[in-house]
C-alpha cells in the first residue's frame, strides 16, 4: 500500500463513523442561517475558509473571523467553528462571544466532551487524530492533525453538495459568482 | 528634527499636492457604487485592506480582491486598485479584468503615466517615493515605498471622513459594525 | 451511497491515477530545496497554504506567496504552483518570473497541456474535475474544483509523509514548531 | 482646512506625545531579537503586518501571528503586540502566551492602564482616539481608532528608520528582499 492509499483508507476509517444525519441537519441549518461566519485556527481554519468560500459561490452570505471585511455577528446567524482537540481557545472564545450574541455555533471537532462541544448549538463529530493524538480519536501515521484536516474537508464538501441540491445551484451559477479577477 | 517630525514632514510636503476635487469626486463614486473592490500587493495592499475594513463599518459593502468570500465583480461596482509605480503587475491585470466587465476603475498612484493610469477611470494622484523611487516622485529618507504607504493611508482615510459625512455615519453606528468576535 | 461515500469514491477514483513515482521526486527535490514558496489562488491556494504551513512544522523554510513576510524567491527555491486548469494567470505569471530567477517550479494541476505544465520543471498530474468541468478531467456531482482541491490535499499530503519519512521528522518535534499562540 | 489637513493636524499633535527614547529603545530591542512576532487585530493589524513586512525588507526575520507559516515563538524573541485599547482579547492573551514561554512583549497602544501594558515588557503610547474614544485619549474627527491607526502606522515607521540605520541597509539592498513575484 503506497503513502496514498494509506491516507484515502485513514479518511475511510473515520468518515464510516459519521452522523450522516447530522451532516444533514447542518445543512438544513445553514440554509436558514441569514448569515455564515467561520472560524478556525491552522489548517483547520484553511478548512474552514474553503468551506466558506464555496458557500459564497453556492449563493449563501458567508464570512471568515479574521478577515478584514468580516462585519459583527447576529442573532440567528450561524458560527462554524472548527477544532480537532476542541479546546484552541481563540475558537473556544470566538464561539462564546457568537452564541452571547444569540447566534446558532455549530462545532466541527473530535472532542465531544470539549469546552467547544460545550458552548456549540450542534455537533458535527470527526473522530480523526488530532495533534494531541489522544485515546478518543482514530490513530494515524500522518503527524498532527492531517487525518483531522482532512476529514474536515470531506465532511464540510458533503455539507456543500447538500446546500447546492436544496438551493439547485449547478456548476454555471456557482462559476458566475467565482472570482473573476484571478 | 527626530525621526517622527521627519516622516511627518515627508507626509505633509506630499499631501500638500493632492487635488482634494480628486478626494472629494472618488468618495462621491464610491458613494454611488453598488459594492466597491480594493487591490493592490504589499504594503499598499495592506492600505488597502484598512480602507476596505472602515468602509464596511461605514455601510459600504466592500471586498479585498484575494480573499476568501471575494465574489465576481460586476458592472457599475468599483475597483480601488492602489499601486505605487502603476506598474505591479497583478494590479494592472485585475484592473483590465474588471475594466472588460464594466466595472468603475479608481487607481491610486505616484505616477500618472503608468499602465494602472492609463486603465483607471479615475486617478488619484500622490506623488509620493515608491520602491523605484524615481524622478517624478517627491524624495525620502525613509525606505522603499514607505512615504508613499502613508501618503495613501491619510488619502484613503480623508475619503472615509467624507463618506461619512456624506451617509451621517456615527462612531455609533461604525462601532456596531465593527467585528464583536476579537 | 451517502454524499460523503460518493465524495471518497470520487477521490479514489482519480487518486489511483497518480504516479507515485512523481509524488517521490518531488519529496525528494523539495528534500534539496533551500526554501519552498506556495502559490494558488481561491481553494487550490488554500490547499497550498495547508501543504506550506504542515512543510513547516517539519522543518522546511517555507513561505506562501502573497503573505505579508515573503521574502524574493531566489535560483535553486522550489515553487510549488497549484492551478487545476494550469491557466490561472496569477499562477502562471508567478510560476514564469520564478522560473527566470533560476528557481525550480512544480506544477499541480489537471491539464497537462496547460501554460503551467509547460513552464514547470516538473508536474503532479491530477486528474480530477476542475471549475471547467472539461474533457480530460474525471467527473464529478460536486461543484467547480472541489473534486481537484480534495485530491490536491491528500496527494500533498502524501508529499508531507514521505517527507516527514526522510527527515525523521515524528510528531514531538512538529508539534514544537506549531503555532503556540493560538 | 480640507479634511487632508483634518488628518495631519490630529497626527500631528497625537505623535508630538511620543517618546523618542522610548522610539529608540525599542528599535535596540528589535536589533537584538533572534525573530520578531507581530500582532494586532482589525487595522492595527493590518499596521503590525506592514511593519513586519518592512522589518523583513531590513534583513529582521519577523512573523505575524496568525499567518501561514508563523512557528512557535520561543524565549529572547520578541512580540510587537499592537491594541489601541489594550483590551483586546486575542492580542491580550497572545502577549501572556508569549511572556509564558520568555518572549519579550512590546505593546503599542493608547492606554498604559490596560491588561495589555500590564503583561508588557515595555510600552509604547500612543494617545490617540481609538474606538471606544475614552478620555485619555486625544480625540478625533474621524470614525472609530482611524487616528490611532495612523499614528502606529507613522511611529512604526520611525522605528523602522531606526533600524535600517543601525544595520546600515539601504533601499538597494531592502529592494532585492522585496518580493519579485508581484
Amino acid at each position: 500500500m503506497n503513502d496514498i492509499e494509506t491516507i484515502v483508507n485513514e479518511i475511510e476509517s473515520v468518515l464510516r463513523h459519521l452522523d450522516t444525519d447530522h451532516v444533514n441537519d447542518i445543512a438544513a441549518s445553514l440554509l436558514q442561517a441569514p448569515r455564515i461566519f467561520v472560524v478556525g485556527e491552522g489548517r483547520s481554519g484553511l478548512m474552514g475558509r474553503a468551506f466558506a468560500m464555496r458557500l459564497m459561490h453556492l449563493g449563501a452570505t458567508s464570512y471568515v473571523v479574521g478577515e478584514t471585511i468580516t462585519p459583527a455577528i447576529q442573532e440567528h446567524d450561524v458560527l462554524v467553528a472548527i477544532s480537532g482537540s476542541g479546546k484552541t481557545e481563540q475558537v473556544v472564545r470566538v464561539s462564546e462571544k457568537a452564541k452571547s450574541v444569540g447566534a446558532v455555533v455549530v462545532a466541527v471537532s473530535a472532542n465531544a466532551l470539549s469546552n467547544l462541544a460545550a458552548v456549540a448549538d450542534r455537533l458535527l463529530l470527526i473522530p480523526a487524530a488530532t495533534k494531541y493524538q489522544v485515546a478518543h480519536e482514530l490513530g494515524s501515521v500522518q503527524p498532527l492533525g492531517s487525518l483531522f484536516d482532512q476529514c474536515v474537508h470531506v465532511a464540510l464538501d458533503a455539507i456543500c453538495l447538500r446546500y447546492a441540491a436544496a438551493t439547485r445551484e449547478n456548476n454555471g451559477s456557482a462559476f458566475a459568482r467565482h472570482s473573476n479577477m484571478e
